[in-house]
C-alpha cells in the first residue's frame, strides 16, 4: 500500500553524493589541526551541530539539542504519538576516520530527505539522532548520548561529577555546551513513543569485505569477558640460574597465550585476544618476576563465552601449576550479549534481499549505541562494508556504491515500517 | 717447602670476623640514604677507599689509587718483579647487596694479613685490587677498572668523553676523584709482571646452594648471544576481526617464547631467557601490530651456543611463516666464551679438595672482572655460595662459615703459588 513512488535512481544518486560531501564537511569539524578528533561537548561538536542543524532545517525538519547534547531532527506531524529513530553518534576517537558514527547520522538525514522528496506520508515521525557520545573518550565512559535517550542517564547521576583530563566536570561541560543536566530526564523517550531504532554503522571489521557484500544485518552484539591473569615466579640473573632451577613466569605466560588462541580457534564464534602484557621488570637479561596477561574474550552466546572462559582459566592454572608458577586471576568483568530485535532484523534482511543482495546476518563484536537502545526499544543495526576492515584511523573508507545501496535498503525499511512496500521502480542500481 | 706455618684456626676465625665487620662498614659507604649504591668515582667510593686504605696501611701494605680509580694495596718487597693480584670490584648497582664485588677485595686483604701474621715470605708481591668499576652503571659500560689494568682502556679512549646521567664527562669524574686520565696507560700491568689474578666473588646464582657446597671453581664464563626478534602482523579491533581473519603477532611471539625455552631445556648447559617483551600498542582490546622479543642466550661452548641460536632462529621463522606473520631478526650481538687459566683452576680445585670439600668446577653465566683479566693474565675465579642465589639486592647473604672456608682455600692457593705446601696444621674447620 505505498502512498508514494520510490525515489528515482537519480534521486538516490544525488542523495549518495550529498552524504559523501557532508561526510567530508563534518570531517573538518575537529579540535585538532591534524586529523579528526571530535569529543563530547567540544567546539568541534558545536561546529558539527551547526552544519547538521542547517541541513536538517533546510530539509524541513524541526531541530533540537537535548539535555545530553544529542542533536535531533524531527520530520513529521506534531500530532504523531510515536517516532521511528534513526542515527548514530557524532563524537569520534582521537585521529579518527570520518565514517565511524557520523555516516549513520547522515544516512538517516538522507533517508528523511528522500521521504520528503517522494512525498511519503509516514504514520510516525522520523527522528534523526546524532548521539552526543559513544566512544568513551572524554569521560572514559561510553554511550552517554544513548543512555540519556533510554532514560538510563538521568539528572543527579554521579557520572555528572566526573572530570575530564583537563579537570572539567561533565555537568560543566554540558552547561558550556548549552545543556542543562537538571533536565537530563527530559531527554528520555518512553518505550511507547518509539516504533523502532535503526543504526547504520560501518562494520569496523573485515567480514563484509571478505564476503564481497556491501551490507550485513546484525543479529546481536557479543558478550564480553575481560580478565587479568598474573603469573608470578622468581626473578634472577639470566646468566646464573640454570634452566632447571628457574621459576620463570615468562614461558608459562607464553604457553597460556598460545592456549588462549587454541581455545578460541576450537570453539566456533569465539573471539579471544591478548592485546596487552605487563612484564616486571621487563629487562632483557633478568628472569621476570611477574608477567600479567590481559584477556579479552567475546561470544554472541553467553553460555558459550562462559564455558570458553572456564577452559581458559583451567588452562592457566594447569600450565602454571606444572611449572611451580603462581597464577592468580586478578579480576574479571563480564558483560552479557545483546540481541537486536528479531522482527526488525528480519525486516531489514528482507529489504537487503529485495536489493538483490545476499542478506547476511552477523554478530557485532564491538559495542554500539544500538546495544544501549536495544535495552529499551526494538532496535536494528545495519553494518556497511569498510575498506580493509580499518576503523579508528584516518584510512577508514566506504565506497559511494555501498552508500547508495544502504540508502535504498533504508528507504525500503522505512517504507516497510510505514506499512507499505516500495514501488517496483526501486530496482537495485548496483546489485552485489 | 713451607717457609712458615699455616695460620691457626684462631687466626682464621679472627680473619673471618674482620671480613664480616669490614663488609658491614663498607656497606655504609653509599650515596643513598636508603640502600647501598656506590658508583664509580663517587663520594661513597671515596669513603670506601678511605676505610680500605686505612686497613691496608695498618696491615703493612703500600697503598695507591691508579689513574682509573682502582685502589691497590701492595704487600712485598719493592725488589719483586712480579705480583700476584687478588681482588674484585668496589662499585655496586643501585640498591645493592653488600657482598657483590666488595667481598673479593676484603678476602684479598685478609689473605694478605694472614700472610703477614704467619710471616710467609713470598717470591712475588701480593697486590690487593679494588677495581673502580665493573657494574656498568654510571657510564653504561662495564669493566672500566679491569680494562685499565689490562691496558685495554688507555689515555685518549673516546669513552672518556661519555656523559653520565648528570652530564658529567668520564674524564671529569676521574679528575674530581683525583685521577689523571692522561696517565691511564700507567695503570696497566705488563703480562710479565703478573704471576696470576684470582677473583673471589659470590656466585649470584643458586647452584652452590643447591649442591650444598660453599665454593666452586670457575672454568670459564659463558659466551652470550643477544638478539631481538620482531613479529609484525596486522592490528585490529579485538571484537570485530574473526579468529581466522587475524594476523595477530601475539600468539606467534608466545609460541616462539615457549620454543626458546624448549630449545634451552633440550640442550645441556644452554641458558635462554626472554626477559623483555615490547608489545605495540599494548592495549587490552586491540590486536597488536607488533611484538618484539628480546633473547638472551648463553653457553660455555661457543659452538653449542651458535647451534642453539640456529635452532631458535629457525623456530622463529617457521612459527611466524605458518601463520603469515612477518618475523625479522632485528639485531644480534655475540660475545665469545672466556676460559679461565686451566692450570690455575686445577690448583684452586686442589686447594678446595685439601679442605675436604668436593671441588666443583662450574661455568659462570655472568661476566666478572676475571673475564677481562683473563684476556691478558693467567686468571682464576672462585665462587662463594650466596643465600638463595640472590644478588643485586639488599637480601644478598654469605655465611661466616663460607667466608672462613674461602680464606683457608685462598691461603693454600697463595702458599701453593709461592712454591710451597701449607703445613699439616691447616685442617678444615668446617668441612662441607
Amino acid at each position: 500500500m505505498p502512498n508514494a513512488d520510490a525515489p528515482t535512481d537519480e534521486a538516490f544518486n544525488a542523495a549518495t553524493r550529498r552524504v559523501l560531501e557532508r561526510t567530508n564537511r563534518l570531517a573538518a569539524c575537529t579540535d585538532h589541526d591534524t586529523g579528526l578528533s571530535r569529543p563530547f561537548c567540544s567546539p568541534a561538536m558545536d561546529d558539527a551541530h551547526r552544519l547538521l542543524s542547517g541541513w536538517m532545517t533546510v530539509g524541513g525538519m524541526d531541530v533540537r539539542v537535548d539535555a545530553a547534547g544529542n542533536l535531533i531532527g524531527r520530520r513529521g506531524a506534531d500530532s504523531a504519538q510515536r517516532a521511528l529513530l534513526i542515527g548514530s553518534h557524532l563524537d569520534t576517537v582521537v585521529n579518527a576516520g570520518r565514517y565511524d558514527g557520523t555516516l549513520g547520522v547522515l544516512l538517516g538525514l538522507a533517508v528523511g530527505e528522500l521521504c520528503e522528496q517522494a512525498g511519503l506520508a509516514l504514520p510516525f515521525s522520523l527522528d534523526v539522532i546524532g548521539f552526543s557520545e559513544e566512544e568513551g573518550i572524554r569521560y572514559q565512559t561510553p554511550y552517554i548520548g544513548s543512555r540519556a535517550i533510554t532514560g538510563d542517564f538521568r539528572s543527579g547521576d554521579p557520572l555528572l561529577e566526573r572530570l575530564d583530563n583537563d579537570g572539567v566536570r561533565m555537568a560543566d561541560a554540558l552547561a558550556a555546551f548549552g545543556c542543562d543536566h537538571r533536565e537530563l530526564s527530559s531527554a528520555a523517550y518512553g518505550a511507547d513513543e518509539v516504533v523502532a531504532f535503526v543504526e547504520p554503522h560501518i562494520e569496523q571489521g573485515p567480514v563484509l569485505e571478505q564476503r564481497a557484500l556491501p551490507l550485513g544485518v546484525v543479529r546481536g552484539v557479543v558478550g564480553q569477558t575481560r580478565a587479568y591473569f598474573r603469573f608470578s615466579g622468581q626473578t634472577g640473573h639470566a646468566g646464573t640460574v640454570p634452566m632447571d632451577a628457574r621459576l620463570d613466569p615468562m614461558p608459562v605466560a607464553a604457553r597460556f597465550v598460545a592456549a588462549v588462541e587454541d581455545t578460541a580457534r576450537s570453539r566456533a564464534g569465539t573471539l579471544a585476544t591478548v592485546g596487552r602484557l605487563e612484564v616486571f621488570p621487563n629487562v632483557a637479561n633478568v628472569i621476570p618476576e611477574e608477567v600479567g596477561v590481559r584477556l579479552d574474550l567475546r561470544h554472541a552466546d553467553d553460555a558459550q563465552r562462559e564455558s570458553a572462559f572456564v577452559d581458559i582459566h583451567r588452562a592457566a592454572m594447569a600450565i602454571a601449576a606444572e611449572r611451580g608458577i603462581e597464577c592468580r586471576l586478578e579480576w574479571v568483568e563480564q558483560q552479557p550479549a545483546t540481541r537486536c530485535d528479531p522482527a526488525l532484523a528480519e525486516t531489514l534482511s528482507e529489504c537487503v534481499a529485495a536489493e538483490g543482495i545476499n542478506p547476511l546476518t552477523m554478530t557485532s563484536g564491538a559495542g554500539h549505541d544500538a546495544v544501549v537502545m536495544a535495552s529499551r526499544f526494538p532496535s536494528a543495526l545495519l553494518f556497511l562494508r569498510c575498506g580493509g576492515g580499518i576503523s579508528h584511523h584516518p584510512d577508514e573508507s566506504v565506497t559511494a556504491e555501498d552508500i547508495g545501496v544502504s540508502l535504498r535498503v533504508l528507504w525500503r525499511f522505512v517504507a516497510s515500517l510505514a506499512g507499505r512496500e516500495p514501488s517496483a521502480k526501486a530496482t537495485a542500481a548496483d546489485p552485489v
